[in-house]
């Protein structure tokens, strides 16, 4: 008998995903079900493969529909954003089937654990990219550690959503959206914490883009990370319970931090307070009224940069220049948030463009200690876009929940509640099927760096 | 036929607005319910005037009971926290009481303006000092500017609750807490917005307070004002919409704000994140935890100062040091937020302590034009706590609401939905009782200072 999948949400990013279910239909008797709210755009891929697959109309706010289709399959898959998950979920649960996201764990979706190992169902989330093949990259080699009896003194990891060289130009944040635009720019907002040296460590928003580490990956050149939110909530899940050293962090191409942290200090990212603006404000003059009265004498950008204490001429300027801060250009929206207004702008400068190709770039750095030797390694990983086809993202994220979805169908992952692919049984089949079809590897190095003692003080 | 009044809540800072109902009941002929979590506290007072007062225990929580106690009244005065005043006016709208409280008209509220009228209801907010007092002894000026002829240019006001000048011992901040001490912590936090000389001007948090203006008030010496978020709100209410120059700020001691914006800058005042910590952890192993790695070298006082690019022997440094940061008090709270753990470690410091009395300083400054000339005006208010009785915050938030409650009794108030005390009618008898009866006065000066152009460029 077929299995039944249900794919709710077909953005660009499912793309690849997409591509990766109806390849795998006809050969694993899937029969592929896509609810979109606009399915139209779905036809001409889905009428080459007919037999399996049909496109539905589908609104998520209609909880009728939803139910209808979520009891008419047997693997639900969802790349809807993330704050509907816990309703798909419900419904899974009322249906007893089996879920399948690249979205974290929300605390509404843990709170699910135990009634979905009750009746049987897998919440199967966080296999995509980050949350998703971080996961499973990292495992494999903290795994093969500790079977070889090593202990895990340090981890850092780092992931980016990034432009490929070749399509950066004359862009100076060498920058586009390839994901979310508002999650960038509310991005570290609170405190981040992380540990080091056995100490924890605390950055407050506003000094997170100015405490950025760099970091090179082989080929693609220098990096620079900052730290995300929470770093340590995956230290259970890891079994990297009181380990020195651990630290998730976000990678930008080198300078971006610098420029960014200026529009923090200077307001640009605050969505919590609408400014009673109108809408034809232009960018000049909103930049403007963040500066202490007095505006004569230089030049705005030279006032700005002076009141931020940066060089008139310097890479952050450079930037801000750029992005058309000092324009005559509206703002475009009535009474918003800074925020709001910033990604407007950003949205516009930032947009992917026809031919542009997007890069993930993914690194994991551990230190660990073997037979009385301390040892230094990395994992790291780069996917280009492709110039035609998916873009890096909708491959990172789609391959790896296809092809966890695919295991799930076939009946071998029996383990039932909430998972997360930190499995061998998840993982290692999976990295082995995207290094060996798809070409997305982690490349693993290794150096002894001297006595336990140094990195165990 | 007596007028019942019904007091919800009856904290510390209701003991003059108990007072002054109860020196009234008599004449006025009231019959008063206190009702109260802890009522007992008003045994001893309420004794002495058993014929019109009576206490009843009452938790918030418990809506039948308010139900009850709203029906057997026929205004309600209500001191309890603001988020619950929008279930009290629903039910003085289910059984058409009036309602007086000392709290800002929340959306909440104003949504309920046109169901109040329809009901005949009166819903009388912000009757206490800020928002209270400000709004009428500014008022006062701005009718009395307008009856001339004059146009206002300009409207500054500042108001702050403070230590008085005998009472600040060797406290380098010369503050305590005479009012909610978790609003202080998170005092201006998003964006701050008014206008200067016709330009809208933005004050981001992390600039907030190291941008005060100083002010005098004479006899009492230098204070400082920090932008509160919103001065624009009551361009409106104030029949000032379109002036060039508007702000209202919050006052404190010179150096306050410098050594604040220390803590900010720092990260103590993020509410949004917590730290995972232990609640044993030091306060001098928490400001460790958010100082760049490496802790070695100077000591931790001088190491945050050189981070934050501060004087170790200056006077930021000195307020840090007198709050406890750099001791090894435990902070006392697990997994906490920042502004959690510095709520706590200041409320320890910064109490009242039998004997303190506390001080109120408000000031208006208003340019104006009027027959050609320009002026500028102040209006300044200062309170002093009674030593053996209410505290100048009781006295300034109790008497007003007091006083707008008797007016209101006594028929004298017709308007009806929400009505705030920018009424000559509600003010004027007001502010008259507040100097004849409790020489709480506010001081007027004004002068002239030129051709108006120089003033509305």
């Amino acid at each position: 008998m077929s299995t039944r999948l249900l794919l709710l949400g077909a953005g660009r990013s499912a793309s690849a995903l997409i591509d990766y279910l109806l390849r795998h239909a006809p050969t694993e008797d899937w029969q592929l079900t896509v609810a979109d709210v606009q399915p139209s755009h779905l036809a001409p891929v889905l009428a080459a493969h007919a037999p399996y697959a049909r496109a539905v109309a589908f609104d998520v706010h209609d909880e009728t529909l939803l139910d209808a289709l979520v009891a008419g399959a047997d693997i639900v898959i969802s790349m809807l954003p993330a704050l509907w998950h816990g309703a798909v979920a419900q419904a899974c649960l009322r249906h007893r089937r089996h879920l399948a996201t690249a979205s974290y764990v929300s605390e509404e979706i843990r709170a699910l654990d135990a009634e979905a190992r009750a009746a049987g169902v897998t919440l199967l989330m966080e296999c995509g990219l980050d949350p998703g093949l971080d996961h499973m990259s990292a495992m494999r080699v903290l795994h093969e550690v500790r079977a070889r009896g090593g202990r895990v003194t340090a981890f850092r990891s780092y992931c980016g959503g990034l432009l490929a060289p070749g399509s950066e130009g004359d862009n100076p944040w060498r920058y586009k959206f390839t994901w979310n635009p508002r999650n960038v720019v509310l991005a570290g907002q609170g405190t981040a914490k992380y540990v080091e040296d056995g100490h924890p460590r605390y950055i407050p928003y506003q000094q997170l883009f100015a405490r950025t580490e760099t970091l090179e990956v082989p080929g693609y050149g220098t990096f620079e990370g900052y730290a995300n939110r929470d770093s340590l909530s995956y230290q259970t899940p890891y079994g990297l319970e009181g380990i020195p050293t651990m630290l998730r962090g976000t990678l930008r191409r080198p300078g971006y931090c610098a420029a960014w942290h200026a529009l923090v200090r200077l307001g640009l990212t605050d969505d919590t307070a609408r400014l009673g603006n109108s809408a034809d404000l232009t960018w000049a003059a909103l930049v403007e009224s963040y500066l202490p009265a007095g505006g004569t004498g230089p030049a705005l950008p030279a006032r700005l940069a002076s009141y931020l204490g940066l060089s008139p001429t310097g890479p952050e300027l450079e930037r801000l220049h750029w992005l058309g801060l000092f324009t005559d250009t509206p703002v475009g929206l009535a009474d918003a948030t800074p925020a709001q207004l910033l990604e407007r702008l950003l949205t516009a400068r930032w947009a992917l463009q026809p031919g542009d190709q997007d890069m993930i770039v993914m690194q994991h750095q551990f230190g660990y200690e073997l037979a009385g030797q301390a040892y230094r390694a990395t994992s790291s990983l780069v996917v280009l876009g492709d110039v035609q086809g998916p873009t890096a993202m909708a491959k990172t994220v789609g391959l790896p929940l296809g092809m966890a979805v695919r295991r799930l169908a076939q009946g071998q992952l029996p383990q039932r509640g909430v998972v997360i692919p930190t499995l061998p049984d998840l993982y290692e089949p999976i990295l082995r099927e995207l290094e060996q079809e798809y070409e997305i590897r982690f490349v693993e190095e290794k150096q002894a760096v001297g006595q336990p003692a140094a990195l165990s003080r």
